[in-house]
């Protein structure tokens, strides 16, 4: 994290770059799934089709910003880009360490690339196994915690849930000009303290500041078959990006298959009392992608659809 | 091969479709490395950069018609597009087998992917290893034989020569109708008989045919340092890709790196006697790959540059 200034009041940059929103068979109007959170300044990857290095470069997104990525499961449209993105970094002359989060089913794709194709690589790539079945905090850093989500697919798979660090209050300037107090005593007020005048009056640490923006949150939930009880797990998510491979029109499809309709995305959102909406992972059937949209507002009206090159703002 | 009409005159689609020409790091200008080979109907790939399946699509050849791959090295950017695409095509729904040929290290690669990812496929993936050090018979079919090319890199590698199977003469319909030969007699004489009339007149063969155009050829030389005894074994190709990841001003990092340089790969085609040289697999620091192509010209004057979508008819 940038070292901010004490009486910095903005809030950190928490947004999420779609690179893709397709679902196993390719189209020309969408790539495999791949997303990057980005947050503070650092890049946490979300998935890994084929293809998003060169995504990434169209976009103007540095791989070397990524230190970790979470992959939901082993199907090869959520996975098939990693071994080219391995290897580039390797190419580039990476030198931190890479951290790969997922199932144990993706541990034998891992090993097979980094003992074939990643020799004299200047870098170590470490595996994080995930219980797909558990909703555990998987990994944490001072800017954010990142907790597994219970899905329910085809094969073992799980989602995401990004929650911010909650940022200490926000420093009066004015109290701070008005009473003289140092420079040097801003981060014990911002962490708790008071300050106490050599009048010895009291300046409550409320006095004193003003709360910080709430932390924010985004849940990621894809591929999965509705799966009602993620709404307690997500309860009140600033973003939730929810797989709706197919309308209500192929709602036994969706049942089969263990996907979900844009109706039941919206669902989720709506019992989550989410604050935005994007659906994504699209079937390569869906001929218009609104009535995707439209199925999804009518449940839940602050819905968006992913595309490639989307950037949402998370606040 | 379509059934042609008996006195159809016109040279059966030799063809080659660059799909890639770039080299290992990504760049905004070239994909990694693939190509197909057509040839009378059919799709033969040369090897498989990351990101084909897609690029195919865009250029509207379908992935059905291949039914033979060839690998000429197990470095990622000529074969992490194999997962997405064996993949594509099992979601299609092919029941064909899909052969591959390649050095015998890709077969851990290609058996992680049949192993994880390929469970209720309808088709058949079948390696052929091919041995990297001999010029062998690797493959043949009533349209084309394939040719293995020892090459020199870091790794084993083969290049791959496609020899069109020599078509029989055309038949001189002229003759035909002055003679009253019947049709059913036609494929007898295109296949060397002769044609005795009524009257006891002999007709040789070569009075009632013309001969077919000489069989055309196709050598693929990439990725590879400069190996001269390759002229010997590609003498009067009609088109010969070859690498030329540098321009001479590298000449030692081509040599380290075991490439070549633009003005190696026109050496090759000239001491080969080839009509065409096409000059692919660009490095990622060349600036101006039409510096390569003058320096590749001054050899070799009939040179193309390649680029991603170019056809190259072989005539």
């Amino acid at each position: 994290m940038a070292k901010s200034h004490p009486f910095t009041f903005s809030m950190e940059k928490f947004c999420v770059h779609i690179l893709g929103c397709g679902s196993a068979k390719p189209t020309l109007s969408h790539l495999p799934t791949a997303q990057i959170v980005e947050l503070h300044g650092k890049y946490y990857m979300i998935d890994c089709g084929e293809g998003v290095q060169v995504t990434m470069q169209r976009l103007g997104l540095s791989m070397h910003k990524i230190r970790h990525i979470f992959i939901s499961h082993n199907h090869g449209d959520h996975i098939f880009g990693l071994p080219g993105l391995i290897g580039t970094m390797g190419l580039l002359g990476r030198t931190a360490q890479l951290h790969i989060h997922g199932p144990e089913d993706i541990r034998p794709f891992l090993d097979t690339i980094l003992t074939h194709y990643c020799n004299g690589m200047d870098y170590e790539v470490i595996f994080h196994p995930v219980c797909t079945r558990e909703h555990n905090l998987i990994y944490s850093d001072r800017s954010v915690s990142v907790y597994s989500l219970p899905l329910e697919h085809r094969i073992a798979c799980t989602g995401f849930l990004f929650r911010e660090a909650q940022s200490l209050p926000h420093i009066r300037r004015e109290m701070i000009d008005a009473y003289n107090i140092p420079v040097s005593q801003i981060n014990n007020i911002k962490a708790g303290a008071s300050w106490t005048t050599d009048e010895g009056k009291v300046l409550s640490h409320e006095m004193l500041t003003t709360p910080a923006a709430p932390a924010r949150s985004y849940a990621y939930c894809s591929d999965t078959a509705y799966v009602p009880q993620l709404v307690g797990l997500i309860d009140g998510v600033n973003l939730l990006y929810h797989e709706a491979t197919y309308g209500s029109d192929s709602a036994s499809r969706a049942k089969v298959t263990k996907h979900c309709t844009a109706a039941q995305a919206a669902s989720i959102a709506n019992g989550a009392h989410a604050k935005q909406l994007v659906i994504g992972h699209f079937s390569a059937r869906i001929k218009d992608e609104n009535s995707l949209l439209e199925e999804a507002k009518s449940i839940f009206p602050n819905t968006l659809l992913a595309c490639e090159g989307l950037d949402i703002d998370i606040f």
